[in-house]
């Protein structure tokens, strides 16, 4: 139950996803086995079910419930946006929502005796990959990174207001969303026969998402998923109701649980606290024990060690008398050694999945001929004896599948002309809305765009690893310094990033798809057109969901508020070094970015080159960064979920498998929407009455004095 | 498990308690009926084991066991006593604690090699019975009640300072208490024969508590026990480190968790609000649901409607510019009304004992010639099916019983003698400590005493009942009006009402325990002894303990603050009434007192008139009186503690029964032992680091301003 489906259109995040197989992959591939072994029979069970024509795979209902959940998950991904940019996979939470809600209407409307079809897998797979498609737009739109890193609020932050700013306002994101989120969708349709049948890639995300939906429809797991269904509901309310509470105490600045000095006001000071966020609670107990610690040694080398001593330094590295905020003090170590750290991270994964990609392409079209390597080890340098499961045989599932893969075709003219067209389109209207982001910049990512495309398609499939926030930076970087610091070339690397990364996530998104949507019968037109409306919903609901937040909370964006959202200033810091250089770096800051650039790259390569029962224990640079930044106050409740995890599995390893992650998604749900009665609140200025104040004893006789006085 | 042992000392708790067992009491006889058909086969059980000799029920290792005891619950009794007065029966958990700790103690002697003795039962009742005479005398020592009522702090509270004040002092309480906690003992020793043997009377608490002592000493109940104990002990620690992270956050007046404006501000102004007391949240979980139902209701009544509605009569009724805790403002409604409850509901009480004590007493001695009615309803007037259970012929546990119970005898000169020393003694000494009570006085309550001491034993037998603080309010009242207000009648009311108190509550005890012992074949000289020994150790601990409270905390005794003391208050109030009349009180305020008074009998007589499956939804006046003065957030508190007892009967009754007691006592023991360190850290000096304080939004913008300028 713990393996989620894998939104590649997340960025800087989805390095994390990515991740949370890595470390288990030992064992996820031996589970993937089992399953595989067990789905023998998965297809005899389900045989005397009808499979319905991809028409009517695609019913109205589906997408009613479609365009609510993707409302739902807008909110979830979009406040997890804005306050840490850790997403976890909530893959789970949308199939048992889905299912939950078609389940419900199905049975009302077979009740009044309404029910024309009944609910069958391909329309849940259906409804998956609508969700998934919309609510990736949440996070690909970049929101909580390039998009908003071009906002005058991150500008003035880092103090470079003059580079260059276009500030949010919902007309053109949507225009920008609807122009470059279809072309990843065209890009790789004409290769999925290649990627899913002839390459038999392993999309891990993509088949446990399947091996969800498909136990759903099986008897006992339609159980299962209804008991795990009432556990969601259970924490979904408790941690909803739990925020509402919240909400009351948060009259003011720093008031309520969310600045609670668990661990005392001095440890508070450097961001060691307990915030009493249900949601992080719950990402703690969906990722990887460790990721957890890596994300609270990251946080306390940072706040624990690193900033109290630079602190030390005032006056002498950097200049004592700048704000706390200014980004020519702490804040610039702060920034400069995560984003060197990502960067690190970054470099070292892309050259990774990159030559596994191409040895894997090589073999792949070297014994293209043959059938009897049509699969090979996601991690073949690892040398894991469970590297090739296939058998040469076709098994009944698989000539069954295949049968219904390769019924519904898409014509590549299609395909291809989508793609010219809307890449022209989109050439002609990008220019007119960054006039910094020539028309020559947006032709050339386009004509590379493909290759990268299917590169990213075919690395995700082998690795599960998704590299579209890698290909962004390189946007960032490589658009940037050509426009230069003198033509808005900051602005323009923002853009062309964000122009990068949907159409790369986008195509690896679909492929993962493709791929449930094999496993589940599923027609590939029915997985394209709703990707296609899945996007279109994305395209208006994100921007709208992103203007809720932006207009209710004044202080969005802003350090120490609810939603710092980090990584637009990371974004803005790393199009700054592409188009500055790092000339305007404080004293050592450099020095220290070189070394944590390559500490990151150096414990990458101890990780994967110890063997895994060791590797495993080699924390995450790139999870490492993001306390970084932020402190590691959700490092805490990362590690309260962890540790829940951890007993539960110790007290009732069944139970914990079974219903962890129900309870963790029912927590991050519950609190996840509350952001929207929250942010309705404070758009209609109705504030929380009370403010739950944090004092020092002495500070607090100060203030009762004052308060006698007046 | 829910049935516990009964403490007649205490006094206005005492009152509450005893409620306990009213409302279920059909109940209860069934339950104690069945028992006792099983126990048919008790003594049978115990048939093998030896019966040691009175002088070996009395160990060394019982006593150490009893003072390790004594100082924990009169730790948790203390804080009970100056929080809300509202004690509930400890006494399972004095007899699993008891129990655990010999145990663990001769189970290491046995693997040391060194262990001589077996745990007996007869030794479980010795620390019981120790155990609850010393944390007894935390409660008739008065430290809440009439004792605390004679300092300077209370007197200038009800600004009656000039009708004199004895501010507490460690010398004089101590020698007080020796000198007038032994008569008890020694009054009814010569009655202990008829009481136990002849009248068979029920004791329910006492009779409770053997069957907990039996069941602990066959292997099933040993079982149990040691699975209570964990139980008790994890809810010990979480309640001990939840009070101890509580404490962090308490640095100011106002702050912490216990003004935690649950309900927001505006309830919280009129005591609305959950404070997080995991003791109340236990003691919510050891009373019955009426309690805690009238609690609330008194609570809704007071604080939500009449406070209210009397405060908007401010300058009519009363004058406006009084300070809030003047009595010559709202405070004295608060007071008086609830001294009027208080004395309708123990009137009505007293004579209904009373009345019930003469009429059983009549039977018992016409019939005492044929043995045909050795017992008798203790609650005759609700006419139950099952109130006679008693067979007519004697069976081999009676047989078995009696004859232990009378091998030991303690001599009636013995008796007489000591009652006669230690009351002249006591006349001599006690004019020295309060020279306004004259040494009449005492003679004439030392005279009343023993057939006062007789009617409490023998109406505790009948209806586990104890009126000792009735008693203790008719010598305030009697006492107080023939001193006079000339002649100190204030102190003199308050220092009779302790004597009074202190022997009618110690008789009752020891004729409990006599009952007890016979039920577990335990010498009455060990009982004798062991109470002895108890009260004499109670006669220093608590008033150690009393004076650890009263030097840590400053506003000990001020409403409002962590320790308000309420009965304390409302006992001064009481003596003032008895000796100035109603002439003080404000406008209106003796009009409502009638009418409370009034309705208090009225609310009694209804309960006792209907068929009980109707009257025990009728609210006890005595239990809504309590929030009246104190404001309804304990009642909120004790509320959370019925319902979560009432969820867990419904998800599985079975551990709720068996368990509820012992988490509820885990509950309350890690909060009131949490009371020790943090008396000792604030004599030490060392306050809280951090305040958490609750503002209006309004009021923390202006200290925002406020901290910001400074």
């Amino acid at each position: 139950m713990r393996k989620g489906y894998q939104n590649p259109d997340r960025v800087v995040e989805h390095e994390l996803q990515e991740v949370e197989f890595s470390p288990d992959s030992g064992k996820d591939k031996h589970v993937d086995e089992e399953e595989e072994e067990e789905e023998e029979s998965v297809e005899k069970i389900f045989e005397s079910r009808e499979v319905p024509s991809w028409t009517k795979q695609l019913t109205l209902r589906a997408f009613v419930v479609s365009f609510v959940l993707s409302i739902l998950f807008s909110f979830i991904v979009m406040k997890l946006n804005l306050t840490t940019g850790i997403i976890p996979s909530l893959n789970v939470s949308a199939g048992l929502l889905g299912f939950f809600f078609l389940k419900t209407w199905t049975k009302m409307l077979h009740k009044s005796g309404y029910l024309k079809q009944p609910f069958t897998r391909q329309e849940n797979t259906v409804i998956q990959t609508c969700v998934v498609a919309s609510s990736g737009i949440a996070f690909s739109g970049g929101f909580g990174t390039y998009l908003f890193g071009m906002s005058e609020r991150i500008a003035k932050q880092s103090g470079d207001v003059a580079r260059g700013v276009k500030n949010p306002s919902l007309g053109w994101i949507i225009g920008f969303l609807f122009v470059v989120s279809f072309l990843g969708l065209f890009s790789v349709v004409p290769l999925r026969k290649i990627m899913v049948i002839d390459f038999k890639l392993t999309y891990p995300s993509g088949t446990a998402t399947a091996h969800l939906i498909n136990s759903f429809h099986t008897p006992q797991g339609a159980k299962l998923a209804k008991k795990q269904v009432r556990v969601l509901g259970k924490f979904f309310s408790f941690s909803f109701l739990w925020s509402f509470f919240q909400w009351f105490f948060t009259g003011g600045e720093n008031c309520g649980f969310s600045n609670f000095p668990t661990f005392g006001l001095k440890a508070y000071q450097y961001k060691f606290y307990f915030d009493f966020s249900a949601t992080y609670v719950g990402v703690g107990m969906i990722c990887p024990y460790i990721i957890n610690i890596s994300v609270l040694l990251g946080g306390i080398l940072s706040w624990g060690i690193m900033w109290p001593l630079i602190e030390t330094k005032k006056g002498d590295w950097f200049p004592a008398d700048v704000e706390t905020s200014s980004m020519h003090g702490l804040q610039a170590y702060k920034v400069f050694i995560a984003v060197a750290i990502i960067l690190g991270d970054g470099l070292y994964n892309f050259c990774k999945v990159l030559s596994r990609t191409l040895s894997g392409l090589f073999v792949q079209l070297r014994g293209s001929s043959s059938r009897s390597t049509p699969s090979f080890s996601r991690r073949s340098f690892t040398e894991d004896p469970h590297a090739s499961p296939q058998t040469p045989m076709e098994s009944y599932d698989d000539q069954r599948r295949t049968r219904f893969f390769l019924k519904d075709q898409i014509p590549t003219w299609f395909a291809v002309g989508g793609y010219i067209t809307i890449s022209a389109a989109s050439t002609a209207i990008l220019p007119h809305m960054f006039h910094q982001l020539r028309w020559y910049y947006i032709l050339v990512i386009y004509i590379c765009a493909p290759v990268l495309a299917f590169c990213n398609a075919y690395g995700a499939g082998l690795t599960d690893w998704s590299l579209a926030s890698t290909y962004g930076k390189l946007a960032i970087f490589t658009i940037g310094a050509w426009a230069g610091s003198e033509h808005g070339g900051m602005l323009a690397g923002l853009a062309a990033c964000g122009v990068m990364m949907n159409i790369v996530s986008t195509a690896s998104d679909l492929t993962q798809d493709f791929k449930t949507g094999y496993l589940t019968l599923s027609s590939p037109k029915s997985m394209f057109v709703s990707q296609v409306i899945g996007t279109a919903m994305g395209c208006v609901v994100s921007p709208c969901v992103f203007w809720l937040f932006y207009k209710a909370f004044d202080d969005l964006g802003i350090p120490n508020s609810e939603y710092p959202a980090p990584f637009a200033t990371v974004y803005r810091s790393m199009a700054k070094l592409g188009v500055e250089g790092v000339a305007s770096l404080p004293r050592e800051c450099l020095v220290l970015c070189y070394a944590f650039f390559s500490v990151a790259i150096l414990v990458n390569i101890v990780k994967d080159s110890l063997p895994s029962k060791f590797g495993r224990f080699v924390p995450l640079p790139m999870a490492m960064a993001i306390p970084f930044f932020l402190g590691p106050y959700f490092a805490i409740d990362m590690c309260v979920g962890s540790l829940i995890l951890f007993v539960w599995e110790r007290v009732d390893a069944g139970k914990a498998e079974a219903f962890g992650t129900a309870v963790a998604s029912g927590l991050i749900c519950g609190d996840g929407i509350w952001s929207f009665p929250s942010s309705v609140l404070a758009i209609a200025g109705v504030n929380p009455p009370v403010c739950m104040k944090f004092l020092s004893a002495a500070t607090n006789s100060r203030v009762d004095s004052f308060l006698n006085r007046s």
